[in-house]
């Protein structure tokens, strides 16, 4: 992409109720912009952050064996009054009318729906298990939508909805699915961790979150220094007050607060603020048995289907994403999420020299099947270099000055670092980098 | 994928309102099931068939110069306040209060959301041309949702608007989509014609659609056997009445009516039924007008952008390939279409040599990356030759009896010819067809 016909409107200004990195630099790099309270736009820039997360999730899902469907995102009251969450999910779930009167709600979640669609079709032990999963807008009548993407009421989530024969059976998903979201989390180069969860309103037995670390996360976590434990204090502390107050302290805060008790392993236990961005749910037949959706077992006896339910949050990990990693000028994005993996700035596109190095390289590095961006802007090289560390992109090539000594920069947004190159490298010493 | 692990349930009833093809295969055939009225779900082969018609959409875009980007599918009423379409658009337009009783609507179309992205954001003519595009879901409240995938409330729907500085650069864009447009269509491997179209509720001065002919078609066009000169005859026609009673009659009845005029170029017009896949208008400055949204032309001189804009109906493309390709057995996909493009058949699958003979078939051509669904489900073969056919894989490997004699038959389903193929030239057979 050249920079010069690309739609990247950057901006110095936040809006006004941007208190999070994350709002702030997503909106001024131009990534998204506001439709209405809750309501985001992804302009060109976060479009291509948001279909590189998506992909990522739906390579490893489909490689775990999962199906994707895609539901209708306006569903009928009626499914939901089978279930009873007609009347329990509270205000969050919008119920609009259409033109004949007719109810039905803006999808907050699939449960009812996917058993609908499963219900009468699979009819077999023999047909099972399945796990069917899904990309799709979800709608949550947030009573104060904030913090950006972090807590919109429209957003891009991933539900995955497993039917099985048998509860050990979708324990074995369950494990699965866990070691899937790992990979996933891994892969998009975010530093997570897994903890035991409170089911909240979905239900179910057993559940565990996927958390990505950063001070200004909304939850409480309590994790080991030694083994893998970890858990939301949802799930340790049984007093409200004492949850509240514990999420409403600052990192630093918490971190100045002893916790009494070891971990089983002996290993230290210690507080951490945590975005959700996944959670598993081991579900039973709660669904299943309120739709009265049932497979044959072994000896033709009917069944209610045990099941299982796991989501993750597509656009809120794009917020993510950079909650974990900025610094004061801007994103700095993991290598899988990145918008462009290398951008390549001509200091003065006036400057023949200049300008026909940066052609080169561009052409080169995109024969490399390199996401490479040419800012090709008659801009002063401050400006663009600001504009470069507010969008985040992992590396920058600087042709500037040093060209005349056959030299260019190479800029390393994480670290910040600027390497000289000598220009005969150049291409190479890119390509080690990826 | 192997059938017995796929969920594709396929049945012999087709929903009691469904009068067209692909209404009755999509569903026999497992792609879709209905939600609610107007409202469908697309099961794991109709999401394959959904992502491709994208994935070629978004190509060719790309390839064209757009950028992709994602509105917010709930809009604020005021944006439609201000284009005065909150009054215009009727009850299509479907409007919902959230838990503040604030008014919204789930957007049926573009214009003024992207306007008031673009706005104040392009300032200066040296950022024109714009070409933003998304592929979304839209919501239009028929009165009577009908015909399946064809006429449903929700549904995919690609729209582009672009920004030109000038008019002649408006025309210049309207031409090179319309080339883009046909490039889509002709990768789709569906018959199209490109006709001259009225441009509604949307505005402008001149549009084009693009249809898919097909006898069930709703639009009745006329096209020319010699030139590329088509209509749609709400173009060429001016009494409401006379184009009704035309879009009434059939193919076949339109067929044996004369049309008194001759083409320009000297040719025969006639009749068709078409079903509108695509339309691109010439949008002139009346919604940027209306938003005040304005760039700087090369005198400083604050202008109105001129604009254009340009829709393909996507979940419609999905039905439209199969209203126009089909038989008396099902779905014939087109080869970028087909959810799987070869389908290997074992039809014993208790035969060690067939199933050892269809498991290294099925892993040679997914090494050569073809798309390839094993069926090897304990069925009998009349059976799942039936399902093949109702499902509509362009080509289906069938190995049974023949196979002590050294072949096998590789069944085409559009010309439904059965071919011996020795088993030492199957791989090179297939790889030859395709």
């Amino acid at each position: 992409m050249r920079r010069s016909r690309a739609f990247i409107p950057t901006t110095k200004e936040a809006p006004s109720d941007a208190t999070l990195p994350s709002h702030q630099f997503l909106v001024r790099g131009g990534f998204i912009n506001q439709q209405g309270s809750g309501l985001y736009n992804y302009m060109p820039l976060g479009k291509i952050v948001l279909e590189k997360i998506k992909n990522i999730v739906k390579e490893e899902l489909d490689k775990a064996g999962c199906n994707e469907v895609q539901l209708s995102f306006v569903t009928p009251i009626a499914l939901w009054e089978k279930s009873g969450r007609a009347e329990t999910m509270g205000k969050e779930m919008l119920r609009i009318k259409d033109r004949n009167e007719a109810e039905f709600v803006l999808s907050p979640t699939n449960e009812e729906a996917m058993v609908a669609l499963v219900k009468n079709r699979v009819n077999s032990y023999k047909d099972l298990p399945l796990n069917l999963y899904q990309i799709n807008t979800k709608f949550r009548d947030e009573a104060r939508p904030r913090y950006g993407l972090l807590r919109g009421r429209e957003f891009l989530m991933k539900d995955a909805y497993s039917f099985h024969a048998s509860l050990e059976d979708m324990k074995r998903e369950f494990d699965m699915m866990e070691a899937t979201y790992k990979k996933i989390f891994t892969r998009l180069g975010v530093d997570f961790r897994v903890v035991e969860a409170d089911s909240g309103a979905i239900g179910g037995t057993g559940s565990k979150e996927f958390h990505v670390l950063a001070d200004s996360g909304e939850d409480t976590i309590v994790i080991c220094n030694t083994c893998e434990y970890g858990a939301n204090i949802e799930k340790i502390f049984e007093s409200e007050e004492e949850i509240d107050a514990l999420n409403e302290k600052s990192y630093e805060e918490l971190s100045l607060k002893n916790i009494e008790e070891k971990c089983t392993c002996g290993g230290t236990l210690s507080f951490k603020k945590g975005i959700e961005v996944g959670h598993i749910f081991q579900l039973g037949d709660t669904y299943s048995s309120a739709l009265d959706a049932k497979f044959n077992d072994e000896n033709g006896k009917p069944q209610a289907f045990h099941m299982a339910t796991f989501g993750i949050g597509i656009s809120r990990l794009v917020a993510s994403v950079i909650e974990q990693n900025h610094d004061e000028n801007g994103c700095i994005w993991t290598k899988e999420t990145a918008p462009y993996t290398v951008n390549i700035m001509v200091s003065n596109i006036k400057d023949e020299a200049q300008m026909a190095l940066g052609e080169k390289l561009y052409t080169e590095l995109q024969e490399k099947n390199i996401e490479v961006i040419l800012d090709d802007r008659k801009e002063r090289f401050g400006f663009k270099m600001k504009d470069a560390e507010l969008i985040g992109f992992p590396y920058t090539v600087i042709i500037g000055k040093e060209l005349v000594n056959g030299s260019v920069q190479v800029y390393d947004r994480k670290t910040t670092e600027k390497t000289s190159v000598s220009v005969d490298a150049i291409l190479t010493h890119i390509m080690d980098l990826l």
